[in-house]
């Protein structure tokens, strides 16, 4: 399945859903009974997926955890993006970035060796370390905006003679290089504040949006301040949907938190006038 | 072996090199002739090593190259690492960066999964997402300042009112996260009028400079302002040395072009004073 922004809205509208559920799968925290199978990570995203499927648009597996795990990782991770249905869009959360020549391997290895809808890239390096990826068809790059993080306090802030800061310096310059169906942003959901000053600066582009539950961003903050004609957010929940439970009840436990997620989300999608 | 500045500093007088060789080994360059191999890219990086190391201190293998051949490409990693001299300092160039969880999870994979001395890391997220690198003792973090490419000028030079630049920012703040001996700095040699006031900022810090040959850096332009009392600059060089030949000779030339670089790193160590 090929993904643009229409495309996405219409599956937000049919799910009555905006949720990306993030596969943080750490062989540290999954559960015990798992780690006897030949490939643990692999069977914990299996029956998560399994059991949040219905409940979320979009699946955003953290590389870093499959990576750390070397060559048997990567092939967890293949696995789990074979499994994840054709029909819900997929997030490599990998914030890569690199000179053009290195970027381009980047893309590469995630929208052809991994066959992601998506990537997440750090802007850092500039226009040579983005363009790689807006060179494939029907394939977004999620460009750091505003992160979740405490330390997002530390460059992004940084504040030229005129008062514009460094991320929405990133946002409006980021934005000459591609489209809304080719670029998304990650904004962070612990700066609620920010969202309607950033729904102007990028007002038809979709954001990925960490932090909610973990983190202690509020979901209801988020959809407030930043959501557009076409919803435009993705809203991501990792640790609260998938270590909900650390026993053999994991999987029910995540369907639930997912399904309590996606129930508040169609109630914002009513009140909001996107669904009756 | 465990590094450190002076061990780098004692190992650069002893080779008469501050040469760091980058393998940036792309299946499609490599030599035709490699292809019928079971594991092209290994036994392209053996034979690069084999000719080259006597002429220099850091192997740089570029991850990119590898991740975008899936597992595969990261088996060839591993028997690279195992393959590199144990007395020769290594550099994952890999720019990662991510929450402070996340983080971990990639300090493992380079520093335990595939035993690395050093990382490349992006600092846009700020310091939770470099904390976790500098856990690991006598181990490298090595953070991107001031790049050698093009989209270096989209955010890099973005100022202040006071006219610091963030990457003077990026480089004067994270050196309150960590030691000389822990950190160093990206910084590309195609800025060689910036080297000078860069090393004030941060005097005591080796300096990873990518930049010279391929992309247009100057040898002596950077160690005319950028060397320190331990010369404190790694000189890269990926395409000049690895594809300087796509034949059969490959092996030979890239010798040929890593020996020359290591006798004009000697006659400037020679006129700087640091070897007689």
């Amino acid at each position: 399945m090929e993904f643009n922004n229409s495309k996405l809205y219409n599956m937000i509208l049919e799910k009555e859903s905006f949720l990306c559920v993030g596969l943080d799968s750490d062989i540290d925290k999954i559960p015990e009974h798992l780690l006897a199978l030949e490939d643990p990570i692999f069977e914990f995203n299996k029956a998560i997926i399994d059991a949040t499927k219905d409940f979320c648009v979009a699946y955003k597996p953290n590389i870093a955890f499959y990576e750390s795990q070397g060559e048997k990782g990567w092939a967890s991770l293949r696995k789990t993006l074979d499994y994840i249905p054709k029909k819900i869009f997929t997030i490599a959360d990998a914030k890569r970035g690199d000179i053009g020549n290195t970027s381009t391997q980047y893309a590469k290895t995630f929208f052809e060796t991994y066959n992601f809808h998506s990537i997440t890239i750090a802007p850092y390096m500039g226009e040579d370390s983005v363009k790689p990826f807006l060179g494939f068809d029907n394939k977004y790059v999620i460009v750091l905006g505003l992160t979740s993080n405490k330390g997002s306090s530390d460059f992004q802030h940084f504040k030229n003679a005129e008062g514009t800061e460094l991320y929405e310096e990133v946002i409006t310059k980021v934005q000459e290089w591609g489209s809304p169906d080719q670029l998304m942003f990650v904004i962070g959901a612990t700066h609620p504040e920010a969202f309607r000053g950033i729904r102007n600066l990028a007002p038809h582009n979709f954001f990925l949006v960490p932090g909610v539950g973990a983190q202690g961003g509020s979901l209801k903050g988020v959809c407030d301040h930043g959501m557009n004609e076409q919803v435009g957010l993705l809203i991501n929940s990792s640790r609260g949907i998938i270590y909900s439970s650390s026993s053999t009840d994991f999987a029910d436990s995540a369907r639930e938190q997912s399904r309590k997620l996606q129930s508040q989300m169609s109630d914002i999608l009513k009140d909001s006038g996107h669904i009756r």
